[in-house]
Order: C-alpha cells, then sequence, then structure tokens
C-alpha cells in the first residue's frame, strides 16, 4: 500500500550520553537541550515518549526538555535509572526513535470499558510492562483498571501465568519446596523469620523471598535487611539454601516475577489495592520460586487488609482455584485481625520483636510467639512432617530448645552476617487522655502513623504499641511511642496522630 | 492526647530556589542535593512529594534527587513549570514541608471499590485536582475510576458542578447565549468556524471557547490557532464579542473549569474517555462560559466515538438529563460518523477546508458545507431566529452570499488577524494496492496516523484524504496524503500505515 520512502526514515542523529546524576525515583527520564536537533527533526517535546538505543539496548524513556546552557547540542542526559538501565561504554553513541505505540494499552482501555482480558491480551500487557514500555501513568490505568473486583478468575489466572513468564524461575531438586506468605494489614505481624527458622530446623526446604512494604510500615524483606544481608542472587540464594534448607532474601533481587514489583511500585503510589491483583501477585511469586506447598496467612479484622468473613471467603476461594490451576498445594489459614502483632511497628522495632521470640526472652510478645507456631505447624502439615496437635507440638518444642535459634543465626550467617537492630533517635509518647480500657485499635490509621514517622525507608522508624485490646489504661499512660529518624518525620506524625485521635481507643472505665 | 512537643516541628531549612530550565511537561519536579540537609533532616527521597513555599506561595511537588556538584547544598532546583507558579523574587527563599495527606484520595479508593461519590467528596477531589495536590499518577487512577459507565447521574451532575466551581465563570448581558461542542471522533469535522460566522452573522450571540485535541488529531483551537491568535484573556474576548456578537478563542486561557484541562492531559496520555466525565467535561465548560443553548452535534458510526444509536442514547440521556438540572438549554443532533468530513485532518489542513467553504470556492468539500449548514440551522432554532427548513434555508443565504466570509473576518481581525495557513514541507501519499471500491475508513486509525504525522503539535502535519466511501479506484491512485514537519514523522507514520494497511478499505472491483 505504501510507495517506496525518499529516505532512510531517520536521519540517525548520535548523540553523546552524559550521566547527569538525577534520581526520579521511578519512570527512565532523558534530557534533551531545547536546540537539540532530535527535537526539531523528530517532533520531539517535553513528555514526549521516546526510545533510547545505546548499542543493542533499548530503553523507552519519558523527555524533559532544557533551556539554557547545561547540555550541548549533541548530548542527551540520562537521569540514573536510564543510566543503569543502558550503561553506555566510553564513545558509545544514543540514537533516538518514535517509539512503536504500545498497542497492548487497547487492551487496558478494552477492561476500563468493562470488557474481559484474554489469557494473550493480559500476556501482551505484563510483556510490555516487563520491557519497560508503559510509563507511570500507563500502569497506574492497568492498576486501576484491575483494583476492585474488576478481574474475572480466568483473568486473574492469566495474570498469574503472565507474570511467573516473564521473570526468572527458580528450580529445586527437592520435590517437596514449602512457603509462606501473609496477606498484610496487620501491622508487627512478622513471623516469617520464625517459621523459617522452625521449618528448617526440622528439615523442611523453605527457600523465602520476601518484598518490601507494598503499603504498609515494614515488609518481611525490610526488617529481615536490618538483621543480615538480603539482597542475594539467585546463585548466592541457592547456596544459602543448600546449606541450611532455607533463606529470607528479598525477592526484587531474583527477579522473580519483576512485573509484579513495578505495579506494586504505582500501588504504593496510589495506596490501592485489589483482590484479583493481590492473588496474582502472591502467587506468581511463589510459583516463580519452585515452591510446592504453600501456608497463607490471612489475618481478618475491620481494620485489617481482609475487613470481614465474606471478604476472606472470596479471596481463599480466589487463591485456591487459581492455584489448583497451576499444580500448587495451598493452605489458608484464617488468623485474627482485630489488633496489631507483638510491639513494635516498623522495621528495626520489629526485628526486636522476631529476636525476643527466638531468643525466647522473658519478655518476648507472647501473641507473635503464639502466631508463629501456629503457622510453623501448618508448614510442617503441608510439607508431611506432623499433623494436628502434634505439629505444634513439634514446633513448640523446636522453638523452647534453642534449635530454631541456632537455625536463624546459622541462615542470617550464610546471607553475611546477623547484625543487631538500632534504635531510633527521636522518639514520643501519645498517651492516654483518660482512664478506661482499651476497646478497639484502628490497624490502619496506626499504619499510617508509622509510616509516616518514617518507615519503612528509615528503617529504624515506626512506633511501639504498649496495650491490647482489653487492658486497662490510666489517664497519661503511653499507648505507643512513635520512633523517628528525623523531627520532621516525627512531626508529621505526630500531626496525624493529633487529628485522628481514636488511633488507640479508650473506653470510659466501668 | 499528645505532649507538647520538645521543638518547633520543622527547623524551615531555608533554601536558594535556583531555575534550572528543565520543562517536564506536566508535574511540577524540583530538584535537591543528595547533600541537601532537607534530604536528611526531613526524611525526604526520590519521588517524595513536598510542598515548597516561597513567600505566601505553596506548590505540591514531586522530588528528584541529583548527584554530583550542579547543585549546591542550600539550593533546591525548580523545573519551569514550578517555576512559573511559585515566582521567586530576588532575595527570597524557599522553604519544604511534608504535604499533609490528601484526604480526597481516599473518595477515589472508595470509587475504584466500587463506591458512588457524593457531591463532598467530588467537591473535594475536583478542589484538590485544582490546588495541584494529585500527582499524575494520582489523577491516572480518577480519571481511570471515573472511565466507561463508572459514574452515576449524580456523580457526573456533582462532577460538572465542581468543575465549574473552581474556575472563572463568564455572565454576559444577553438573555440568549448560544454555543456549540462536537463530540470528536471524526476527523476533519471543523464545523465550528463556520457555525459561529453564521449564527453571528444572523445576530445571535456566540463566545466560542474552544479545546485543543484531546486524544484527535486537532482541535477548534488547533485549527483557529492557524488563523488568527486564539490565546485571549477574559478582558480582550469580551471585546471581541461586543464587537462581532462572536469569538473563536482557546477556552485554556480563560481558566474556565481549569479541572478540566488538567483532567484531558491525563486523558490524553492515557487515550481514554468516558461518557461521564465526557459529559461533565462538555457541560461544565458551557456553563462556566455562561452559555443559555447549545446544540451537540453528535456523529455515530462504528470508528468513532460513539459507535452505535445504543450509546448515541445513553449518552444524549445523560447530557439532557445534567443539562437539565443547571437550567441549560440543550439540542443534541446525531450526525453520520462513517467516515472523515471534509478533506484535511490536522490543525493546518483542516483550516484550509474551512476557508474554502466559507470562501465558497469551488473546490470546497461540500459534506463540511453542509454539515455546518445543519448545525447552525439548528443554532438559529436554538436561539429563537427560525424554525425547520426556514432556518436551513437562511443559514444557507448568509453563506452564499458572503455575510459568513465577512464575519468571519471580522471575528478574525478583532482577535489579532487573519492569517494564511501553510503547508507541510514533508508529503508522502498513501495508494490504493488495487482497483476496486472504497467500503470503508477506520477513522481511529486514520486519526493514528495523523498524530504520528505530527497533528497536532506540528500545525501542518496530519493528512489530506482523496477519496470518499463509495468511489471507485484505480490501482496506485492515491487514498490519502500523509504531511509532516519532519522526516522522522513523516517514517513514523508510514510505518504506521504499513503495518495497518486497511485503513481505507478497497474492495474488490465488481
Amino acid at each position: 500500500m505504501i510507495a517506496p520512502l525518499p529516505d532512510s526514515p531517520f536521519p540517525g542523529e548520535r548523540l553523546l550520553p552524559r550521566r547527569i546524576g538525577i534520581d526520579t525515583g521511578g519512570e527512565h527520564v532523558v534530557y534533551l537541550p531545547q536546540a537539540s536537533p532530535a527535537c526539531h527533526g523528530e517532533g520531539f517535546g517535553p513528555h514526549s515518549r521516546l526510545q533510547v538505543s545505546i548499542g543493542d539496548r533499548h530503553l523507552m524513556t519519558t523527555l524533559a526538555i532544557v533551556q539554557g546552557r547545561w547540555l550541548a547540542a549533541d548530548e542527551i542526559g540520562l537521569c540514573e535509572s536510564a543510566w543503569l538501565n543502558l550503561q553506555p561504554a566510553e564513545h558509545e553513541y544514543a540514537t533516538l526513535s518514535h517509539p512503536s505505540s504500545v498497542e497492548s494499552l487497547s487492551n487496558v482501555r478494552a477492561k476500563l470499558y468493562g470488557g474481559t482480558l484474554a489469557d494473550a491480551q493480559l500476556h501482551a500487557i505484563v510483556a510490555d510492562i516487563a520491557a519497560q514500555r508503559y510509563s507511570n501513568v500507563e500502569m497506574a490505568a492497568f492498576v486501576t483498571a484491575c483494583s476492585g473486583d474488576h478481574l474475572t478468575l480466568d483473568e486473574v489466572a492469566a495474570l498469574t501465568g503472565a507474570m511467573v513468564d516473564t521473570g526468572a524461575r527458580l528450580h529445586w531438586p527437592n520435590p517437596v519446596v514449602t512457603d509462606k506468605h501473609c496477606i498484610g494489614g496487620l501491622p508487627g505481624n512478622r513471623t516469617t523469620p520464625i517459621v523459617v527458622a522452625i521449618a528448617t530446623s526440622l528439615g523442611l526446604v523453605m527457600p523465602k523471598t520476601s518484598s518490601r512494604a507494598i503499603t504498609s510500615p515494614a515488609g518481611t524483606a525490610d526488617t529481615m535487611a536490618v538483621l543480615a544481608p538480603v539482597q542475594l542472587d539467585i546463585g548466592r540464594m541457592r547456596k544459602v539454601v543448600e546449606r541450611t534448607g532455607g533463606c529470607l532474601v528479598w525477592g526484587g533481587a531474583i527477579n522473580l516475577a519483576p512485573v509484579d514489583d513495578m505495579l506494586i511500585r504505582i500501588e504504593r503510589a496510589l495506596d490501592i489495592d485489589s483482590p484479583g491483583q493481590l492473588v496474582a501477585s502472591i502467587l506468581s511469586k511463589k510459583i516463580a520460586a519452585g515452591s510446592t506447598r504453600v501456608v497463607i496467612d490471612m489475618p481478618v479484622g475491620p481494620t485489617a487488609k481482609v475487613r470481614g468473613m465474606e471478604h476472606a471467603r472470596t479471596l481463599e476461594r480466589m487463591l485456591l482455584a487459581v492455584a489448583a490451576r497451576f499444580g500448587l498445594g495451598l493452605t489458608v489459614l484464617g488468623t485474627d485481625g482485630l489488633q496489631p502483632v507483638g510491639r513494635g511497628v516498623g522495621p528495626a522495632l520489629e526485628a526486636h520483636d522476631v529476636l525476643a521470640v527466638l531468643r525466647n526472652l522473658p519478655a518476648q510478645p507472647l501473641d507473635l510467639r503464639e502466631r508463629s507456631l501456629a503457622l510453623a505447624a501448618a508448614v510442617l502439615e503441608a510439607g508431611g512432617r506432623a499433623e494436628g496437635a502434634q505439629a505444634l507440638a513439634v514446633a513448640r518444642g523446636c522453638l523452647d530448645d534453642g534449635r530454631a535459634w541456632r537455625q536463624f543465626q546459622a541462615i542470617c550467617e550464610a546471607q553475611g552476617g546477623l547484625r543487631a537492630p538500632g534504635v531510633a533517635p527521636y522518639r514520643h509518647p501519645v498517651v492516654a487522655t483518660r482512664e478506661g480500657r482499651v476497646e478497639a485499635i484502628d490497624n490502619r490509621r496506626l499504619a499510617q502513623a508509622a509510616k509516616l514517622a518514617g518507615a519503612p525507608l528509615s528503617p529504624l522508624a515506626g512506633l511501639a504499641v504498649g496495650v491490647r485490646l482489653g487492658d486497662a489504661v490510666a489517664r497519661g499512660q503511653p499507648l505507643f511511642t512513635l520512633h523517628a529518624q528525623s523531627p520532621g518525620e516525627l512531626a508529621y506524625a505526630l500531626e496525624y496522630v493529633a487529628r485522628h485521635p481514636g488511633i488507640v481507643d479508650v473506653g470510659a472505665a466501668p
């Protein structure tokens, strides 16, 4: 249909890549001077999407235009993430081209207009996101389109499969590979390090990869990063598992289902969740990690992520149905989600709780201990090591006699060495304004206060909860103490707490 | 609940604002050096949202962190849009603070989870967007949440009212103020300049504000900008209307419903539409512009924005219902949306067509002429000037005897002077690969090709359509000709056309 072109389509302007040291924290941004021939010759303007090629590496980027003299006409500035992706060698030039239109965006649009996406359509979306062809705004539209109850079971399964297919996939020699996961929303619920220590000390294989916080004040990887190196590549992770039977590493360094992490970055900015994406996120990571038996901790409570029994049942059904399609054995454990677990909320504060339980210290938080034991028992059952009450007794014995603690130390040593967590320099108690009894705790607002105090990016930040539901408190007694690494963050959290006085609800004394 | 704070919450680091000349084309971005005390003292990191204050001006911004030496530790770099918003005077300092959490985002989340928003909730969202408190990603979530059929009639009315309330509002001394609007999707359908010329030459008041293209290759404001200055403030616009009864200006310069334009910027990046937002967008602009009688041109066709009669009826019902709540008289005219109107697609190419009709040239596109007359007749009826067949005859006479052309020249002169449109330097015909008959034209892909050729940002770019449905064509005959202002854009559009060979579908000769 087209007559031959008079010239080559792109004159192929060769630009000098320059590392300008700007960290945008997300999107790949490149900078061209207003005088650049690329702006005139190719019609690029501010916020254009363009493809930058250096050697055989290509990257989709967003353009900013620079006025003034700090870039020469034949230069292109690269932000840190673009530089690290493209890795220009000396004497290498960059060329620019218009990105081919991202066709899978029409699938996102179809979903917005109420359509149902086929397997191939979701694979196309996920492949384009994996190839970094989506801008932040486009990813936000996809995340939003999938939120609420907008995904069917078939779509969730397709999304799961697509996310597995676009990343690394681990294979283990063992026929049974166990794993656990907690559906968040319950501050301080840091059972994973304890469960892994118990299960692997009893001979099960549990190569645990964890995520950083999505919308919470700490993920397991954030807490473990306080205690030991967690950023291991696949080879080093494998060595740790060969030596100890387990590990506690950050999944992001392993490149399992990397699209999940990209979506999570946007979900975090938006602070939204979707059951379908949640299921795909959890199961894609587990499948990619090579797990065969998985235990899910699902706290249920009015201010937990899963708010009620109906929501819990929907999510459990979806989890079991999608897991079955991938041949994954799954146990879902509904747990009490009414109040925080342990005392600490925030990476280091939770690490202190984990150590207290593992070391069996007198001051350990008993609720964290009991939850960890229940989950460890479920993992032992799933792994065929013991059943029912006996599984719980075996787990308890292992924690009581110090085997779990020795095993945890062995894992941390194998990962690079156990470290002692610190304490934040700025602390401020939030006290009861009257005598009475603790009637309710708002997990969401408590988590929000910990986040405003700086968690998880400031690892020592967060808060320590001093009371539990039903406790009698005196006027002036601390309910929780905010921890921060800067005075500004402390003030920010305190301002939020002042605006929301009922985070720990103290009812009148009887 | 809180004991008094030991110190002032923010040490109030005073930073030197520096204009660094980066045009991000959207979000307000500020730059801090890694060594900045604000990063350590306040816990800010890449992609943090932060509030910058200079004097009594405040702006919500997104942070990028700069490594290396091009910002001093006590400096803060401002991108162009942040600089223009904050306008630092010499010797003025910038201070930073954590933005108070944007509470209306919880309304967006509620909407995503299937809730219905009350009037006050939508007002809160729109007010926060107007105050520039939403990031691009957050606006994308709101736009997406409102897409498809997700808004109820009450929500659409509330959104309309909120958008009117957050901008300027025009008032006219005349009891009847007419207006027209076309629901896009039909390339080249540039009737507005002709309708305004006819209606105002017959004594009606029609102060027309138009938008730039949202997802199309040209909006009326883009085409008019080729012919005359369109960026008039309210005072100058008022003078033009007083002198001529009408005007053809860009609405963005008048600040009518500015939130609509901010949402449109995101919709444009996403290329999505929503009936509810479409209705709120159209009606808020008309209400804010002080119009009392509005005619809507609604082209219906499988590849137009309104794809079928059911969709058309839904949209018409919603438009009439919401307009009635605001006391606005509305006429909706369903029109043929099967193929482009006129020959040109793109700002200047459409301007050539408009001039040909107004000047009654022999080579004028008759379809554009007839559509304009039908709409002008509807405006005359809505304005009480004539009825039925008589209205059409009056409009036709006014075009035939040169009154409309003289009136159009008068309006352009009053706006700053009529200009002659140019022609793009790079052109390439797309030809029929076989003999046959034109059976269908894909408006969406045709528009996409014109956009890839550079329209509307390159005003001379776009394409000229050489055939109409039912035309017999010979092998090698041009179907349409691409116009571009750069070889790269021409190549980009040609590459797209090559990948989509059926844009003009030529059926086998009988």
